[in-house]
C-alpha cells in the first residue's frame, strides 16, 4: 500500500498552526507498515484540492486527508472528494438525527450549513467523530481508497485510532501490538550496541530505540495475523531485551519515572518533602502535578539566598562559606536540616550552578535523607541552557529516590 | 509572487522529525507578502523530487526547498534542481576553498563524499552557510525561481533571515518593519472588536491579532520601499492602538510579562519572596529562570498541607477549620506570614483548587503584601486541566504584581 497524507487549510499554509496530525499521521502509517509517500498541505481551495487528488493518486493507493470537514463555506473537502471519485454527496438521515441529537445535547441551534455535515459522498462509509460536529468517511473506488478525517487534533486522533487504524490493519489482514521500554543511565546508541542481536537483521518483532528527554525508550513492536500471536511475539522480545540491558530497564509499560516514582511513594504511603535551590521549585511543581499527592508530599522549601537556606533548613554559616552553596555538605545540611523540621520520611533537597555563567554551570548535588539516613549524589549536567540543567536536576532528583528507595 | 515550500527528507516523510522549517518560512513568506499556494513533502527519491518540482511549477514561480544538500549518497537536491534546471553541477573553486578551511578549522579530514559540497548548478548564486558544511542556493530561469537551502533549522533559518529574505523584498522593492503589542485582561476577539476601526479596510500598516498562551498579542507590520517609512508607519500605527486600548497594553516591545516584572523588580531592587499552595513552586520556579534574580529572590515556600501553612507560615488552625485552606483569609496569613518571616519588599502567596475534581475547580486566591500592605486577588480560571489552572495563575500571580508595584 502506498499512501499520501493531505492536509487542507489555509492556516496551515501560512503557518499559523503547526501540522501535528502530518507527524501523528506518518508515525502511526509507519507503525503499521504502510509506505508514505507525500505530505502535501493546500488551501481551501477545491480546484487546487482536485488537482493533486489526481497528482497523488498517480503513485498512492492511498490518501489521507485532514481538515476542511466544517461547515462553513470554505469547508469543500468532502464535496471535491466525491466529484473526484465521480458520485455527489447526497443527506444521510441516519447522521441528520446523530447532529440533531449533538446540538440538542449542547443547547445550541444548527445553523443552515451545519446540514451540510449530514451530506456525504454516494458510497461512503461514514467515520463516527464523538469529539466534534464534522463526521470523517472512507471511499472507495477502482483500487483507490480515500480516508478523510477532521482537522482538530482532538478530533482526528482518536478517530484514526479508532477506525482508520484497525480498516487498515484487516485489509493488510494483521494485529499489532507493542510495548514502550523505558530506560535509565544509558544513552540510545550503546543501548542500539547493547541490543544489536536483536536489532540486527530483525524482521519481527521489531526493536526500534528513540531518543526522548533526558531518556532512551525502545519500542517492541509486532504485525500477526492474530493478537495472540501479536502480544506473544512482544513479550517473547521483552524477555531478551531485559536479558540484555535488565540494569538499565524502570519500565516496560510506558511509565514516566516520576510517575512511576510518585505511584509507589503514594501506594507506600512514603511522606515528601524538598528543599530546592538551583531548581527553584521545579521538583515541588513535578510532584504535585500527580493528582492526590497531597496525601504524602508535606511541603518544598525554594532557599534560594543563603539566608533562606540557613533560617529554614539550619544549613551553617560555616559551610557555606568552607565549602559554599554549592557542595555536598551543604546539600547534605540542606536534606537534614528539612528532616529535623519535616519529619517526612525522604527529605530531597538540591543546590548547583544552573548558569548561564561560571565554570561549573551543570554541576550539582542532590542530598537525600531516607528516615534520617542521608546519601548525597553529586551529578554533571551538560551545559545546555539553565532550562536544560534545571530540568536535568529533577529527573536525577527523581532517579535518585528510584535508584535509592524503590529499585 | 505564488510560492511553493518543498521539503526532501524520509526522517520527515516518516514523522521522525516535526518539521518546524515548513511553519518558520510559511510564516515569513505571509510575512513577505508571498502568496503561498502548497506545502509539500518527499522523501530522498530524485525521480519523485524531479516530478514535483515541475507540477508545483505549474502554479508557481516561487519554490523554497530544504533538506537534501548534504554529504551523502540520498542527499540528491542539488543533483535533481540542476536537471531539471537544464544545467549541470560543476565544482566551483571559491566553494572548495571555503569547504576546506571549515574542515581544518574543525579538525577533520573531508571525505570525498564532501567534496560535493562544493559543486553547483551552473548560473547558481551560493548562500553561505556559517552554521554547517552544506551552502544554499538560488537559481532562476525563464521566470522560474529556486531557493535551496539545507534541512536542520539552525542552518536553515540564518541562512533564509540574511541571504533569501532580503532578497525577496529587493525583488519587490520592499522594506519590512514590525512590532508586537502585549496586553492582558483583553481576549483576542474583544481586541479584535476594539482595533475594528484600524484592521477594517487596512493596507499599511497591517494589524493582526493573536492569541498566544494567557494573552492575545498585536502585530503591526508595514512594508514600505524605505525602512524609515516602514518604522515611521508602524510608529503612528502603534500609536494609534495605544488610544483605542491603552489600558489593555503592558509592552510594544514584544517583552514577556514575567520578564518586563522581574527586570522591573531587579531595576528598583525590590526584593521578592512567595508563598505556593496550589502551584506549588511554579511561581518560584518562574522566577528563577531569569538570570542573576537570586540578587532580589530571597525564598519560596511551598506550604501544601495544612500543618505546613501552619509551621512555616503561622496561618491559623482557626482560619483553615473556618474559612477553609482555599480562602481569602488564608491567602492574607500567607502573605502576611512570609513578610514576617523574611521582610521581602514583596511578598506574595496564593491558594486554590487545581482539580482535577471538585466544584471549584479553577477558584484561587492571591495574597500580595507590599511592605506590609496586603491585598488579596480572587480569580478564576478556565477548569481546563490542572496543568492550565496552575499555568495560569502563575500568570495572574505576575499580572497582579505588575498591576499594583509597577503599572
Amino acid at each position: 500500500m502506498k499512501a499520501a497524507i493531505l492536509s487542507v487549510g489555509t492556516e496551515i499554509l501560512f503557518g499559523q498552526i503547526v501540522n501535528t496530525n502530518t507527524v501523528f499521521l506518518s508515525k502511526q502509517l509507519q507503525e503499521l507498515g504502510v509506505d508514505l509517500m507525500y505530505h502535501m498541505t493546500v488551501g481551501d481551495n477545491p480546484l487546487r484540492l482536485k488537482e493533486h487528488l489526481a497528482e497523488l493518486y498517480k503513485d498512492c493507493d492511498l490518501i489521507l486527508t485532514t481538515g476542511g470537514l466544517g461547515p462553513t463555506e470554505d469547508d469543500l473537502t468532502k464535496e471535491t472528494i466525491a466529484e473526484y471519485f465521480g458520485t455527489e454527496n447526497k443527506e444521510r438521515p441516519d447522521q441528520v438525527e446523530i447532529l440533531m441529537n449533538r446540538f440538542k445535547m449542547m443547547r445550541r441551534e444548527p445553523s443552515p450549513n451545519n446540514i451540510k455535515q449530514a451530506y456525504f459522498p454516494v458510497g461512503a462509509e461514514v467515520l463516527p467523530n464523538p469529539n466534534g460536529t464534522a463526521p470523517g468517511f472512507f471511499l472507495e473506488k477502482d483500487g483507490k481508497m480515500i480516508f478523510a478525517m477532521p482537522g482538530p487534533p482532538r478530533e482526528m486522533e482518536p478517530m484514526f485510532l479508532n477506525y482508520v487504524r484497525p480498516k487498515l490493519l484487516d485489509m493488510q489482514n494483521a494485529h499489532l501490538y507493542y510495548r514502550i521500554v523505558r530506560t535509565y543511565d544509558i544513552g540510545e546508541s550503546n543501548l542500539e550496541t547493547v541490543l544489536l542481536p536483536l536489532i540486527d537483521g530483525q524482521t519481527d518483532p521489531t526493536y526500534a530505540t528513540y531518543c526522548a528527554a533526558y531518556e532512551s525508550t525502545l519500542r517492541v513492536a509486532s504485525k500477526r495475523p492474530s493478537m495472540e500471536e501479536a502480544v506473544a511475539a512482544v513479550e517473547e522480545g521483552i524477555e531478551k531485551v531485559k536479558e540484555l540491558c535488565g540494569d538499565h530497564i524502570y519500565s516496560t509499560d510506558n511509565e514516566e519515572l516520576s510517575h512511576l516514582v510518585l505511584r509507589t511513594l503514594l501506594e507506600r504511603r512514603i511522606t515528601l518533602s524538598c528543599a530546592e535551590s538551583m531548581t527553584a521549585g521545579g521538583f515541588s511543581n513535578a510532584v504535585t502535578t500527580y493528582p492526590g499527592i497531597s496525601e504524602i508530599f508535606d511541603r518544598g522549601l525554594t532557599t534560594y539566598s543563603n539566608r533562606a537556606k540557613m533560617d529554614e533548613l539550619g544549613v551553617s554559616a560555616e559551610s557555606l562559606e568552607k565549602y559554599s552553596a554549592v557542595s555536598e555538605e551543604v546539600a547534605r545540611e540542606m536534606a537534614e536540616g528539612l528532616y529535623k523540621k519535616t519529619g517526612s520520611d525522604i527529605c530531597i533537597s538540591v543546590t548547583g550552578y544552573a548558569g548561564p555563567d561560571g565554570e561549573e554551570v551543570g554541576l550539582y548535588y542532590v542530598g537525600l535523607c531516607v528516615k534520617g539516613d542521608t546519601k548525597v549524589f553529586k551529578h554533571r549536567s551538560r551545559p545546555q541552557g539553565r532550562e536544560y540543567i534545571r530540568n536535568n536536576a529533577v529527573r536525577e532528583m527523581f532517579l535518585d529516590i528510584y535508584k535509592t528507595v524503590i529499585r
